[in-house]
């Protein structure tokens, strides 16, 4: 018999049936550099995982596109957000730096805030209120 | 002679480089229904143009995508966003509803609020600090 290890979600599928309405926001820091939720997310997982190839599988995403989105996060910054080690076959290891910490936290404060101050405001045109 | 209106432009075209990092919105308002810069920037444009073909034309948007995008609206939210009426080639007028309007100036509202509270994080990421 072979014991199979099934892993857990790693984060509860987004639904907005039971959070109600919600907002999510795109950083825009000049230079053509955006942040949005797939930035996020991805240096989320890759901090989770512990590597760009792991956090590309948690998330659906091909080992290419995510490091295109690291690449873009660097360049776009002037400094990494993620540290790799070199490795064997699939690649070493990664972690974020703590610029990469910085932008996870800075980006779920500021969404955290402002669906905190839109609430009423979201409640009320869910409702169709305010026409 | 022919007199002719030049009208001003639409709106300034958005540079990061002059107006400091900022922050963009997309609300979720459950139900697959969802609102961001796209779709409001056409109500907009419906309200100034008044004409549905008008603001595709505005925005670069065919006239189809145009459509399907006020029919999202409508259809998530249970009530039409713009009225239309009949026209010869190329489609009659349209204006907003009030519940059009309610959408467009939530949406800038909360998108207003919550620059004015990211602001000072917003710039500190742009600084790179916080890492």
């Amino acid at each position: 018999m072979i014991a199979c290890a099934i892993p857990p979600p790693k984060r509860a599928p987004r639904s907005s049936d039971d959070t109600g309405p919600r907002l999510s926001i795109r950083l825009d820091l000049g230079g053509g550099l955006r942040i949005g939720p797939g930035k996020v997310r991805l240096l989320e997982e890759i901090g989770r995982a512990g590597s760009i190839s792991g956090a590309g599988r948690a998330l659906g995403m091909s080992y290419r596109r995510a490091w295109e989105l690291v690449e873009a996060l660097n360049t776009g910054l002037g400094e990494p957000v993620a540290e790799t080690a070199a490795g064997g076959a699939g690649g070493g290891g990664a972690r974020l730096t703590p610029l990469g910490e910085a932008v996870v936290r800075t980006y779920r404060t500021i969404e955290a805030e402002a669906n905190a101050g839109a609430r009423e405001r979201l409640a009320a045109l869910a409702r169709r209120e305010g026409a």
